[in-house]
């Protein structure tokens, strides 16, 4: 499209309230938003615009900065000013039910022992370990008494840092004490990181389907946000490039191992690779680790950190799925540029960390525990998983799913015609819950898809409650 | 000063990349606050000011409009565009030490046992009831095994609420279990509420002095801090309704009983005066009560929230002082218009509080034991109280204090010529700390104060460490 096919119908009102730049701005982004004017097209020269409308020229230079300060145009140097090639509809408006409306999708208020919910990924209660917790509870509570009830400092216990010090080492990520601050779980991490790094207008790349509990937290920090779709082996990198082109986000927030809700994993070529896009981009990465520990099979999954070789990655370590979320501890691993900034947020958001949750758990990672636990966890979600393949293979006629290499979650393709929020009414009759696609996915690709956990569901029960999304599946086709 | 006495002395640059009416708001806005504008005093008319500049009205029309989005002039229905009566240096730059920099005060850091630690209002450990607290984790965990590790309702662990319900109804203060909602630490609350109401320009009026940790929260939602100062039985509400009737604040956020820093407590005719004053300007209250239990008189401490008829107080509590902060559990009171917003935010910060504590706090409030436990931390404290206050009138020759009837907290005003800086420089070579006034209070007024706190010295330690105090006060007057 040239200038002269742009033919900009507007009669800018003059002496009006509005003024006359702002109008012009608006015509041409509305043009922009309605498609008139096409991605990567050309605007008109300045004087052209200018004498065109019968304006003066500051004006039109006054518009264009407007449309540029939007980043809805863009300029290349000796050669205009151009439309983003960036589309509205990747600006989603994904998350936009309440995130806390979550406990909805598993029934949890029912406390109804005969519900099938595959909704929650959180461990079962049954798979907590009672009497080691108990004995961890006690010896604390022996050896230092209320000390373990005094404010701690904010950045975390030096003990445990040390001890997760080592544990990081174990797993391939090379870090000191002073790197790693204690966080009251992940969610908490993501809300202190947004708040350190994210301001009103701010771009953040996620992957597309993700997490809606970041979403919720970036979007109240104004951010905008932009999906990249995930293939099979991690991020479509040459999507993500072509958008880092004309867009610098903050960051990249990114599951690589086992992801939610996909169960993708990240090639370790795909991991480098995105690293060195990120370098030649000069942008952070916000790895969200909550269960790469959780591999059925021998690869080793590594998190991006420890391929991570100029510090920017910003990782963040969830106990929630492997541990128990009622612990409410987690940790970052942080820049050297930012701590202050986090340290200082953290404090604003509650001061410090349990105290006494932070020793308990320095115990276990001190002593065999945490190891003993980690194989108790992979052998029980190992049989629940290689069940859930099973029954839905043999159930879900006609639904698809790759099957993951770790993990909690199966996400499954629906057959066409079904929409995941039909199938969902027909199994809550059933007493069986999911969550919808919807709820990570915008638009009408998000009803074609379902969440499956089998974090919460007995080994036991697994293939029944499966069997009866099988059937509604049946009843909708 | 009449419309003729107010020179503009601009000349507006046509055709300019600014538009006409922001450089006249400019022009304007630099005369208000330079003090060209007196406070109150009328701006031209409209058309007298767009005829004496030669521009047409709508110029001068959206430049007063700018004024006023901008707090600076407010129009009398009838009688013009007046400058509004706010002078610059209300609005302080106070909080703007880092403030997780508190732990330098308290030297904690050292561990060091001979420390004469006044800076610290946490209670000394050793009052931390290891025994009781042993047998109710050990209940807890007996009872509800991994069923305490789950993810708790945002809201919070349903029986809790209603103790908590039940215990407010003894305080006074009739509240249903859905109007509370727990959260991990009165921080927590400030900074959740703070998300819920505040956005970037927003008024917040608070006492002065004040608690930094809230400053530093408000602030970071880019609200506006007003500081109106206190009087012996509270806020000082002739100033507060000067400027109520100028700008109207998101909230007012208080400490009613034995306030930090200064131990000053509202009469109970004042808090249904600023309750009054808060209807009649439409608005609320955000109440921090962190330790009203905490009387050594006769005196019953209500918070405002048991005379808020109208529910125009969210109130704040906290288990920091009076148990232990390391159980980091508080709960916020809160009124049913915001409550879906407090729950989004309450979970965007952390998902839920630990239901492992939040059982423990439970059972404390169901059986006698909290009320034991409460029992005993007014006498501990009351002793330490009654040797600081003896030992501060004995020893801090030239200083003067206002006798507080509860709480931790000494707010000591030093002899006119002792800087506390350089008053903390001395005694900490004795190894002793205390917070300095400018932690709580802008400008010159800050340096004239100190605040000791008696929470966490032993009885037979506070005449000593005092005494240090007293013979540095002598070296440096």
């Amino acid at each position: 499209m040239s200038d002269r096919e742009y033919n900009i119908n507007v009669s800018l009102e003059r002496g009006a309230e509005k003024p006359m730049y702002i109008q012009l701005y608006e015509r041409i982004r509305d043009d922009i938003e309605a498609g008139v004017l096409k991605h990567d097209s050309r605007l008109p020269t300045i004087r052209g615009l200018a004498s065109m409308l019968k304006v003066n020229n500051v004006t039109v230079v006054n518009a264009y900065r407007l449309l540029e300060e939007n980043k809805l145009v863009y300029k290349r140097e000796g050669s205009g000013t151009y439309v983003l090639p960036i589309k509205e509809s990747i600006i989603v408006d994904i998350g936009s039910r309440s995130i806390s409306e979550d406990a909805d999708y598993s029934l949890q208020g029912t406390n109804d022992s005969e519900v099938y919910d595959f909704a929650s990924a959180s461990p079962d209660p049954l798979l907590f370990p009672v009497t080691d917790f108990k004995k961890v509870v006690n010896e604390v509570l022996e050896r230092d008494g209320g000390n373990a009830f005094t404010y701690q400092d904010s950045h975390g216990y030096m003990p445990l840092r040390q001890s997760i010090g080592s544990y990081m080492q174990q797993i391939g990520v090379s870090v000191s004490a002073e790197d790693i601050n204690i966080i009251s779980g992940a969610q908490q991490g993501i809300d202190i990181i947004a708040r350190v790094l994210l301001s009103s207008g701010d771009y953040v790349f996620v992957e597309s389907p993700t997490y809606m509990g970041a979403i919720a937290v970036f979007k109240s920090r104004g951010a905008k946000i932009v999906e990249i779709p995930l293939q099979s082996d991690g991020l479509d990198l040459s999507e993500l490039e072509k958008r880092l082109r004309f867009i610098k986000p903050k960051f990249i927030y990114i599951m690589p191992n086992f992801q939610n809700p996909t169960g993708c994993s990240y090639s370790d070529r795909k991991k480098r690779h995105l690293l060195l896009l990120c370098k030649k981009y000069d942008i952070m990465v916000l790895e969200d680790d909550y269960l790469s520990e959780l591999s059925y099979t021998d690869k080793v999954s590594k998190p991006i950190k420890a391929f991570d070789k100029d510090n920017r990655v910003i990782y963040i370590k969830s106990f929630s799925k492997i541990f128990m979320p009622g612990l409410r501890v987690a940790y970052l691993v942080i820049p050297q540029a930012i701590k202050p900034m986090v340290a200082n947020a953290k404090y604003m958001t509650d001061i410090s960390t349990s105290g006494f949750m932070q020793r308990v758990l320095d115990i276990y990672f001190r002593g065999d525990i945490w190891n003993k636990h980690l194989q108790y966890m992979k052998k029980e979600y190992s049989i629940r998983y290689f069940e859930a393949v099973r029954a839905s293979k043999k159930h879900l006629r006609g639904a698809q799913f790759q099957q993951p290499d770790g993990g909690l979650n199966l996400w499954i393709r629906l057959p066409y015609e079904v929409d995941c929020d039909n199938l969902l009414n027909q199994c809550r009759t059933k007493k069986v819950v999911f969550t919808p696609g919807t709820y990570f996915l915008s638009g009408e690709e998000g009803k074609r898809f379902i969440r499956l956990s089998f974090a919460a569901v007995s080994t036991e029960r697994i293939a029944d409650g499966i069997a009866v999304i099988g059937q509604a599946l049946e009843l909708l086709r």
